[in-house]
């Protein structure tokens, strides 16, 4: 295992191939789902759409929100409105852990209590800095428009200073990273093979619906 | 706006139909797009399938994990492991923030800053305590699989006392709580609107594929 300091510095190394664990992204439980691949950890990333952003808040414990985020090589980008108080806490370079989640399958067990879902997730930890350099900015901005629709960061209309003024742009280093996957059928025990329940997966999928134009001119 | 906690009794009080706005709950950003309506609440909480759970480690700071929930009246039951470190946290009482995030459309405006997403979430804020009641157990139980197909509940082989001791069932009560939706069109700039460049959503929505059955016996 090679260490992913390296990873770190611009540009996406790619003989860097597994995130070192270490104490907070060691899976404890069902360590045979966890993993280190920096590829399936890209891979989830960039499918999911949304991250789940969470911080220890001073005055009200922990709090989670979604964010829209983009990954540019080993880095993480969120993104928000400068009055967005979880997000100003990261870009102020509080703890954060931020986990990004694809649900896959319902796994449907004959049995209650082994029912299931299949999915893929990834965890980071680490801690957040604003982005502040313009050329930084609008590479993120760019990144975020990209993955909502391939080819349309080209086309819409690129920020102006005063758009950029009121953003907050927030980027965390994929540093200490974690994925969990859960794939395959049901768990059974062999007594429950006879019950005339069905076992198996519901596969689950989020998809795209054809564009719905505003009409405006 | 009646006190909710009314509605923390056993048993779903219609004349109950706002939460309380808290410090916490209290949505400043965006404010027109909160809500503390209860049967929205509830409705987005019926609709997810995983919520993601956050609570403030001692030795790890922040941490939000997946993971399966169900609703029964005014209270969420978390499902999990023994061994699932998050959970036993909530189990303990620490303070533990839920969200749950149905993502309904990318919002894809003619300008880059403009681009957002259509949503409805949901935060609760609160803490758990862990289900020992042998009916509650089965109750929450049987509301986790009826979720994932109707009627399922009913055909499922009942847990064991011995699986019911090696599952970990939270409930946390709905009382800080909170909704945010976002509907509708991306937001234009009048100059825009002659850029070639179209605006509009692509809706999205989590689709439920034909059951792959596992071929057992």
């Amino acid at each position: 295992v090679k260490s992913v300091a390296a990873a770190v510095v611009p540009g996406h190394r790619r003989d860097v191939t597994t995130f070192d664990a270490t104490p907070r992204t060691t899976v404890r439980r069902l360590a045979d789902r966890a993993s280190y691949d920096v590829d399936l950890v890209h891979s989830i990333l960039d499918e999911g759409l949304l991250a789940h952003v969470a911080l220890n808040d001073d005055a009200h414990g922990p709090v989670v929100l979604p964010m829209t985020f983009a990954r540019i090589d080993d880095r993480l980008y969120l993104h928000g409105a400068l009055a967005n108080r979880v997000l100003r806490g990261v870009a102020d370079g509080q703890p954060v852990c931020i986990t990004v989640t694809l649900l896959d399958a319902l796994v449907m067990s004959r049995a209650a209590f082994h029912h299931s879902m299949n999915y893929r997730c990834v965890v980071v930890f680490g801690r957040g800095v604003r982005v502040t350099d313009r050329d930084e900015m609008l590479a993120a901005s760019a990144a975020l428009v990209e993955r909502m629709e391939a080819g349309r960061s080209a086309q819409a209309r690129v920020p102006t200073d005063d758009e950029l003024r009121r953003t907050l742009i927030v980027r965390v280093p994929l540093v200490e990273v974690s994925a969990k996957v859960r794939t395959g059928p049901p768990i059974e025990e062999p007594d429950d093979l006879s019950l005339p329940v069905w076992g198996g997966i519901v596969p689950m999928s989020l998809v795209r619906g054809d564009p719905v134009l505003d009409g405006l001119p």
